[in-house]
């Protein structure tokens, strides 16, 4: 245990849980990161598309930017209403599957944890692709920094939340600070240079696709653009993290990143018009990040600029923490509904679920690989997911307020209404523009992991109804086994297995297979080694059986003899002894059969209910 | 069983062994095509460390080839005598520990072993440099098709030795004619143009190094002509292989194989003399073999060249077979002196030892891989090992005769020591002449592997003593053990532990861990589900422990437990009943906590004697 407590910190005990939790200083890197963070790369996503356009279209992203923020503010005051009525924790899955039944709950489970997978993924392929643009010629290792990148995150994840926040914080505020700082600047410099400051890099060439400037185009960058909005659902998601009063702290956590998510959006737009700067090809050589463009033109390649590039690297990279202490929640949400496997719902040893934090590192590796970590190619399988439970989770509340009535029941369930209507069209748009570019592997993955949940909650409720008993203990028909000790020769090994076999039933039975590779045969020393000294001790006498076995091998045959027992028995329990020696090291178990394993895991294999494996070790001390 | 069967074809009982033997007919392809295939690489061997030299270099390969043939008479008689002497399998592992005892046998084995790594890199490497002779598009695929055509061999091999004497036999003997007619065919032409026939290929320019031809080149390039000889000592390793009488039939074989053997070097040196044939450098493109060189020369690119060539490139990559016979049997030989592990001595379903060829595969692989499929970088690896095997054979032969006597014995023992003294100069030459080139591997590899066996033979001693009891069985000190049984909750898979934990001892300890993400506590209902039923039956009646967790693991409150009841108990054996669940399908167990095995593996590494492990299974139907 040495090494692990050095690796991930001295094992924490259920009781020392309180120390664990948040407020609002605190609270807002834990769970705005992946919020803000996507200012990073949602305008840059809105104007890839718009690169066809050239110079025309980087106008358009104000516009856009402008329902976006609309949209946005809607799904803010939806999710107020959401803290105050789950301060347990109001994540998707809970307010869909307890106000929409079971199936809507689950889909919103999957919707969430395709989105967390993907926020991991987008996150460190966004902010590597921040570390490129200041400096090129990392660009041919982009997809090494990230993995290398998302194993450390899930290493710190390991070692539990509290450690994650303090370590959050300051690059959090620094990128808040250093973005606020360099767009009011910008912004100043903009006005003082009437508003049409000199572009500080060369504005790029009108594109060759004027006239398809229409409203497919748009809608297309509006459905790209939204994934600035995936994350404001985490804090409603883990009210129960926060400080008492919990409600107050999580709604408050709430309005500050909305607030400095909206002064983003805006102030990206607008500059991005003010000194026409639009996306480069992502992926190739040569590409800069909308931000690195923004930054650069506003304060020049100053220090300021790269301490601003190192907040954006470090916010997007730890954005994707967010989804690492959101993920195994949802998974343990659903496992205490028996849809996952138990194993999520165990913490470990410093109080995080481990097994969410495993699967969500696999899942997220397996996409930067499959996207070479690359953001752009990404972002279409983004939206779909984010949208979806943020959809199910409002609906849920409209069925909340009707359910539970009260004063402003009308009320809540109007804005709550409102924020499903606007997100449902969101989602709508996005799986039908982005449906070629990739929305489709999200629509395939949703019934996958549909029917698996299914399948695994089959499987539980039967094996439940097959195990539930609320009897107390037969005791009828209880008598000591037949016991079978297969033997290979007459050392100390066989003896104790014998001596332990003497002490649980009058019946034993030893059994040696004899093979021309192996002739030994101890039929003819058994009444001098064991029947002599069993009947003057006044012991049960254990009977010797020799089995040949003209194929070699010492294990089918030793099966076959004790089947057969238990056929002829059918009212008597079987007992195997098997003999088991045990190496001091692990090489040397290369040195002998493990037959005594192979047996073991055979007759436990065999569904033959009556028999039942003793294992007696014998150590090795050499 | 059905795809094994399938695969590998259906078990053989040991009973089946005799339709496994051989004749001389089927006993050359299986012993002689290592030998046989040397005269592919041998000579080339030689040529290519006289390519420095030009044109003149071509001159030396008579004298040399001279040499290897005398050298080769010599080995020849000293095997004839062997194979009478050891008609059991007279392999120089058990020539050399039987008459040198322990240490060289010991030599002699690892000698072998090497030496038939070797063997199937060579032969293989050099197959497929024939191959590439022919069809030069394939040389950039070298290493692929060599790792391709060791693994069909291996599976071949896993098959049993008479499917494989059956499949080799035609293309030996299709190889032995072709070979034979081009020698006869190109001696003629040679012969009706008064010895001095055009070359078909451009001579090689005159060499830049005439000086340098020394005795160091002859010695060197002696040493790598030597690799025609490896293979000579598979009859006398595999004697027992034969039909009855099989010292007639081995010797016969093994003259056939040696005069087809004399006529393809002499054949061979003589004609690239007459036809200016050269080597050319190995591992680049461009490159062609001396046996394709001179099969074009002779007889031109007819069809009867490509017959030639596959017939070269089957028997090269099958010669690989020899040691695929005779690698499994050294290391079972030594496996029964214990200096291997026991698993190379049992045979598999088809009545070969598939340890053997498991290894045996591996290792050449790993030569092949390292060394890029290049024949040329191997061969300095090679003569060490088999030269180092047939000197200890033949002074161990040597040893034989002095201690039996008898007619013959000073006649043999002079043929014998001819034998070794001409040998043993021969490995002292390979090892000089090509230590830097690569010997020193070889030299590095045996000292090696002997402190490995010597290890294995040291634990199995040690062990067998630990192990050892002549006597009884004691019958002191029996009485029924404790029994605990760790559960987890009420449910049929608890109530069949207690029950089978009931009719083996009257002490019975149920054992339950609460944590907090687990509460659920038997204590309150113990009476009503398990005190009253026993007392009622006058049964003895289980107690209940209930432990606490603070660090949410099940396992290791439950271990702690029973090492303090084991401490405290100290006359006592512990019985553990691990109720398990065993799921139907493999990927079940993922949606079941693995704590029994866990828990069983946990105990079972702990070194506490008195501790044994009872699996009480429960399988699921769902």
């Amino acid at each position: 245990m040495g090494l692990l407590d050095i690796l991930f910190g001295k094992p924490l005990a259920s009781g020392e849980e309180r120390t664990e939790q948040l407020g609002t200083l605190s609270g807002v890197p834990i769970f705005g990161l992946d919020a803000l963070g996507s200012a990073a790369y949602g305008p840059e996503a809105a104007l890839t598309l718009l690169l066809p356009l050239g110079a025309v279209g980087i106008h358009y992203i104000v516009p856009i930017s402008a329902a976006i923020i609309i949209l946005l503010g809607i799904v803010y005051f939806s999710y107020r209403q959401t803290i105050a009525a789950y301060p347990g924790g109001g994540g998707s899955y809970i307010v869909a599957s307890q106000n929409l039944g079971d199936r809507a709950g689950l889909l919103a489970g999957t919707a969430l944890m395709i989105d967390y997978v993907l926020v991991v993924a987008v996150g460190i392929a966004a902010g590597v692709g921040a570390l490129v643009s200041a400096v090129p010629v990392l660009q041919a290792h982009t997809l090494a920094i990230c993995v290398l990148i998302l194993f450390v995150i899930c290493f710190v994840n390991l070692r539990g939340i509290r450690t994650t926040g303090i370590l959050f914080m300051f690059p959090t505020y620094l990128f808040v600070a250093c973005l606020l700082t360099t767009l009011s600047f910008g912004f100043f410099k903009a006005l003082l240079a009437g508003w049409h400051p000199i572009p500080a890099v060369a504005a790029p060439a009108p594109g060759t696709a004027h006239q398809a400037a229409g409203a497919w185009l748009f809608l297309r960058s509006f459905a790209s653009g939204c994934t600035a909005m995936t994350g404001v659902e985490a804090v409603s998601n883990g009210v129960q993290s926060f400080r008492d009063p919990k409600v107050k702290h999580a709604r408050r956590t709430l309005s500050v990143i909305i607030f400095i998510l909206v002064l983003f959006l805006a102030g990206i737009a607008c500059l991005c018009r003010a000194y026409q700067i639009g996306a480069t090809q992502p992926g190739e050589v040569g590409y800069q990040s909308v931000l690195s463009q923004l930054t650069a033109a506003v304060v020049g390649r100053s220090w300021f600029y790269y301490v601003t590039i190192a907040s954006i690297l470090m916010v997007l990279v730890l954005q994707a923490n967010t989804a690492f202490a959101d993920f195994p929640r949802v998974c343990r949400a659903i496992a205490q509904d028996r849809y996952l496997p138990y194993s999520f719902i165990s913490r470990g040893r410093r109080l995080v679920y481990s097994h969410g934090i495993y699967v969500l590192t696999l899942l997220s590796a397996a996409l930067l690989i499959a996207f070479r970590g690359v953001t752009d190619r990404l972002i279409p399988l983004f939206a779909v997911g984010a949208f979806l439970a943020f959809t199910l989770s409002q609906a849920g509340m409209v069925a909340h307020w009707k359910r539970t009535g009260g004063a402003h029941a009308k009320h809540s369930m109007l804005i709550n209404g409102l924020g499903a209507l606007a997100t449902a069209i969101t989602v709508l748009i996005v799986i039908v523009s982005k449906f070629l570019e990739g929305a489709w592997i999200t629509l395939i993955a949703i019934p996958g992991i549909l029917f698996l949940m299914r399948a695994v909650r089959r499987h539980y409720d039967r094996a439940g109804r097959e195990l539930a008993s609320p009897f107390p203990l037969p005791t009828n028909n209880l008598c000591p086994p037949f016991v079978v000790v297969p033997i290979d020769g007459w050392n100390k090994v066989t003896q104790k297995a014998l001596r332990f076999a003497l002490t649980l039933s009058p019946d034993v039975f030893a059994v040696q297979v004899q093979t021309s590779d192996e002739p030994q045969d101890l039929a003819k020393d058994w009444k001098t080694l064991v029947e002599n000294p069993t009947q003057q001790a006044r012991l049960p006498v254990p009977k010797l059986k020799v089995l040949s076995s003209p194929y070699r091998t010492v294990i089918h045959p030793t099966v076959e003899y004790i089947h057969r027992l238990e056929r002829e028995n059918p009212d008597r329990a079987i007992a195997v002894v098997i003999p088991q020696l045990v190496e001091q090291h692990w090489y040397e178990r290369f040195l002998h059969r493990q037959r005594s394993e192979l047996l073991t895991a055979l007759l436990l294999l065999e569904s033959e209910p009556r028999i039942n494996i003793i294992n007696v070790p014998w150590h090795l001390c050499t």
